[in-house]
């Protein structure tokens, strides 16, 4: 299997407002290993304030009809389609200089991104259209007046604007967290790789998995797009600093506070401690990482490690370890098997490459590299190879290009170092890098450098023994980890779990009477008014509960002989239950009830013990011991719908909801003794 | 009492580097009332690079010594130190224009942000360095390579720049969180009322409480301030959204991404449903709060009502009722008892005010207000009196200026409406807003109201009889809701707990096997090396446990007299543990163990019964029933110090700290059963 170069390019189309539209002429991108003409790129033509339009018209109105769940379910339908075709995608793949394994990470990461957050959003929110945020506050003495925090779509365009390197995943860990927030977005792929985000576009259109509207493409240049961008509208960008600080100061932009989230390459380190010896495991782990993300994607992630602190001991163990390990990198055609890494994007990449090389020669020596080694396929001129490049720095304290200038290629340079304060110190010269590595097996010398470094970075891998076996590495974000770093990185933030999902929501304040906050979230609030009927709320199915249903049970004395026989029971004897001697000097100055009694008894109180429609108790959340309970005293429960989530129904699955309760136990003063909320899992009639 | 006009304008002084510098000429500032000199302010002579070197070298070094606790508890000291003296502040507070109850906003507001940050940071905050956020992320199958967010101060200056309608408070709220986050702070007050802004700064340097580089304060320009910054410092700006784009786009703030948080004056809204009639009382809250919002300040806040929304078929009932309740304000000199309402803070910045009106007024016309009203003290023409002022736009939704041109005074502009979605429509044209208000006693209509601007709006008050007796009004924000909007607002973020002390954290994801995780974050995390010995853990003092301590229990068979008991006991005899016959059918199929039970009986395999340093089990957290336990299972417990955290300790009490234990319970098969984090106060052997 090999890349052969395409006869004639083609001209790659845009997909807006519903429509394919190929623009005239444009620009010429070439295949990266060969350097044939692969496609023409041009976005003329196209009306950029009617694909705004359309975005916040028609996809913000078909998004907005759905809930999180639904957008999780078509997120994980759409992840189902693209894995089943991705064949197409890695052979579109070859042509921009990765090899089959580098392909994995943009290609299958990608569309894991809308795995992990079809998991997250089922997971973790509501099925609704709103997320609430923290607890209830209490504004005032009274209980009357009580606020929230309340995250609604924003009702605008996500417009996003990506990097060569990551033509799939770029466009992919971007579209799922705005699209499960609900709102639509615009790709806006660099030109260089858009062929392959195209493909994945077009697979996504012909699936008729998503909501019209909810994704544009724009192949090509943006145009007069940035002048019609409006308040709700955000921007995200990924790729050069350089670039990040011309858009981000347009006019509109600032005017209008439209939030511009940027990911930039950074000069992201790595740092062996001072306890790794050479024959340590961890040194060789150091080693293969530097080395691994050299040659990952020829170098060109804007997570690759750039600068290598390593102790002034053994710097010479670590360049001769280096030079061993990076002559058997095979270079060639991506295609092929034996190849394990390919060219950059381009022979212009690879030219501009090797001037910041020179540049950084001002300040390091060349230690392995510079040499034109053996191909396997591909054309070294015309196609974007370079041989992988250490350069050592013998003064990095001092030196400035290494901490400064970025060789986006297979290119790094050592920096000696003496003691933690100054591993520390040359980490933060890079004045803010998306991640940095630690690799040590010491934990106090691994705490020290976390602490020393981690407020100039945006993650941090602790590298060692215990995790190198499953760790994913130095240079790879993940859905459940924030992506992003401080001042050279951007500042922005991405993935995270749901924090990137709240970049596309709008946080509001609300305050209201505690009715009026339920009635407005769909969760009780303490002090709102509850209904209560004659049928006991274990009686009623899912459906028919409603939010503020509540059951104020009758009531049961405690007694001593309960005392003695749940301490019975449960084994439990501790004095403050048992010990009349002791308990009287313990805080609670008599004996008093267990914990667990309280709570079990007010389970006693409130449950209906027949069959139906409450199959489980399932948890309990937020319990806390306000009072304590003695002897002769007399508690009830209150028992209230707090909120409903309707589960996913499986074929063949009994159809559920989960049911939050929340259960007040109070005593004969009407004293809060106990409250917690219970999860139970409650039958739906219909699927 | 009355406000003398001083006889002398004095210098202003800044407090930068450790000392009290004053500048050379500068700005003459005059008194709101009458117009005479007042101050001169000028930062003539200092050295802003030197003062950002003393922040982030002094003010960090210092700070990083502390604990959030640390910090708490000397802010609460400097609260209280101020609210002594608070007298001195409101003579001078007089002198801006503000009545004294204005000034209590101000004044006692910023003291009362003080002591509210004091109170969530010792509530909320671990008595640490560093803060962890959300759980711990399993990041490989085998358990092996874990994730989590932590949040470390960033190690640079917080500058404010602020505005000068609140000189007090609006030093103090930004301060609260930046002190607490580990950040220390320049603040650079409006020249129009820095020198309450210095008598308060003297008053806390006076007190001794901050460590020495906490705060510095800037009297007059900024001078080449911003060419100084750096990565890891932090710009807040509040003030006029054009003054904001200038500042934001400062080729430094540009080049470093530095944050750049910005709360602007925007068109904010209150929305009367339409389900309001005339003799309701939502419609009388209505006014008064139109009413308030006009004459608190003068209108001179940034959440002000500018823009009042009322049904069409009750504009002129709105017109009559507005008329005659601002009929009745007293304007004057506002250190006067019988005034209600003092002047803008400047004849200048009344000028201004006038000039948008007139603006105004080509899209709208005055109906109440343009006279010039009985003074009682004051200069009507060297102060900055204006008379409360109405003008209604009868054609709102195709008018401009009304959304666009703000009127920072006793100004608002009546709109009026048909149907839900005219209103919101009309609210959402402010085009992104700090706050708005909806009155209304429907709930439906509420609902529908605020969904239908929320995005729009970063604050949004639901106003009716239940809650307006304790409502706080619609134009202070509170320091446990999100204070800021979006796009004309600036989409900043301020307060909201939490959410602001962590606009001065780095967010750090942290990948690494559990036991490096465990030693970094001090948290024990399920797979990291557990530590046991022959002490029983209930048999030791706080200072004594170490994160990690663990206790594998001894083994129970759970037996069908253990069922019967617990459900005699607890009187809980759900059909799943008492009827063979259901509980075949059930979705466990067997009789199982009460969920409670199980909880019980693992007290009664961990606990120590003696007395002894743990004193109480006071809650429960994140419990989770995995399997279910039939009759015959066998279980046991293992109890692990999960995380501590020292108490403040009053005087007399005995000290103790907060131990959370991780318990897991597993039956015969090592399969989890049940999993949950109890709380525990435990005796401290030293205070």
């Amino acid at each position: 299997m090999t890349t052969s170069p395409p006869s004639s390019a083609r001209s790659l189309a845009s997909f807006v407002h519903g429509q394919w539209i190929h623009g005239q002429g444009g620009t010429e991108v070439l295949d990266a290993v060969y350097g044939a003409p692969l496609a023409r790129v041009s976005s003329d033509g196209i009306d950029f304030a009617q694909v705004l339009r359309y975005g916040r018209e028609t996809g913000c109105r078909h998004l907005s009809r759905t809930t999180f769940h639904d957008r999780a379910r078509m997120l994980r339908a759409l992840a189902s389609y693209l894995l089943e075709r991705k064949e197409a995608f890695y052979q579109l793949s070859f042509h921009t200089g990765t090899t089959r394994r580098d392909g994995w990470v943009d290609i299958e990461g990608g569309i894991g991104a809308l795995f992990s957050y079809s998991s997250i959003a089922r997971r973790e929110l509501p099925n609704e259209r709103f997320l609430l945020e923290g607890e209830v506050e209490q504004l005032s003495k009274g209980g009357s007046f009580v606020g929230r925090h309340v995250l609604v779509p924003r009702e605008g365009v996500a417009l996003h604007i990506n990097a060569y390197n990551f033509p799939v995943w770029g466009m992919l860990e971007k579209f799922a967290p705005n699209f499960i927030a609900g709102v639509p977005a615009i790709v806006k792929p660099a030109t260089q790789t858009a062929y392959l985000t195209e493909a994945v576009v077009r697979a996504i259109t012909e699936s008729g998995l998503l909501p019209e509207g909810a994704l544009q493409l724009i192949c090509g240049g943006t145009g007069d797009l940035f002048d019609h961008l409006e308040e709700q509208d955000l921007v995200t960008f990924t790729g050069s600093a350089a670039t990040a600080s011309c858009l981000k100061v347009h006019p509109n932009i600032v005017a209008r506070s439209i939030p511009f989230n940027t990911e930039a390459d950074s000069l992201n380190c790595i740092v062996l401690g001072e306890s790794v010896r050479p024959h340590d495991p961890e040194f060789d782990l150091f080693v293969r990482e530097v080395a691994g993300e050299m040659t990952s994607k020829a170098g060109q992630k804007c997570t690759a490690i750039r600068r290598v602190i390593v102790p002034r001991s053994v710097t010479g163990e670590v360049v001769e370890a280096l030079r061993t390990r990076l002559s058997g990198v095979t270079l060639g055609d991506p295609s092929r098997e034996d190849v394990r890494m390919g060219p950059l994007v381009s022979a212009h990449q690879r030219n501009e490459t090797r001037k910041v090389v020179e540049a950084l020669c001002g300040e390091a020596e060349l230690v392995v590299g510079g040499e034109v080694p053996e191909l396997r396929g591909g054309d070294w001129e015309k196609g974007g190879f370079m041989a992988p490049t250490v350069l050592l720095c013998e003064r990095p304290l001092t030196a400035n290009a290494p901490h400064e200038l970025e060789a986006f290629g297979p290119v790094v340079t050592l920096m000696p170092y003496e003691g933690e304060q100054e591993a520390s110190a040359l980490a933060r010269r890079g004045r803010g890098s998306l991640v940095a590595s630690i690799v040590t097996y010491d934990r106090t010398e691994a705490r020290s450098l976390f602490f020393g470094l981690a407020s100039a970075h945006g993650r941090v891998l602790m590298l060692n023994r215990d995790n190198a076996g499953e760790s994913t590495g130095h240079g790879s974000p993940l859905p459940q980890l924030k992506h992003g770093g401080p001042g050279r990185a951007g500042g922005g933030e991405e993935l995270g779990g749901l924090r990137s999902v709240k970049h596309y929501l709008q946080r509001t304040a609300l305050q209201a009477d505690p009715t009026t906050l339920m009635a407005l979230t769909g969760e009780y609030v303490r002090g709102a008014q509850v209904s209560e009927d004659a049928v006991h709320p274990f009686r009623k199915h899912f459906e028919q509960l409603q939010v503020g249903d509540s059951l104020l049970t009758h009531r049961r004395t405690v007694t001593e002989t309960d005392l003695v026989n749940f301490a019975n029971v449960s084994g439990d004897t501790f004095y403050a239950h048992t010990d009349e001697i002791a308990a009287r000097d313990s805080i609670f100055g008599r004996r008093v009830a267990h914990g667990y009694f309280l709570v079990s008894a007010a389970a006693g109180l409130f449950v209906s013990p027949a069959p139906g429609p409450v199959l489980a108790n399932y948890g309990l959340e937020h319990l806390r011991f306000i009072e304590s309970v003695g002897i002769g005293d007399t508690i009830r429960a209150r028992l209230t719908v707090k909120s409903k989530t309707a589960k996913d129904t499986r074929p063949g699955e009994r159809p559920t909801g989960v049911v939050e309760w929340a259960v007040d136990i109070t005593n004969q003063h009407d004293q809060l003794v106990a409250t917690y909320s219970i999860l139970t899992l409650v039958e739906r009639t219909q699927g």
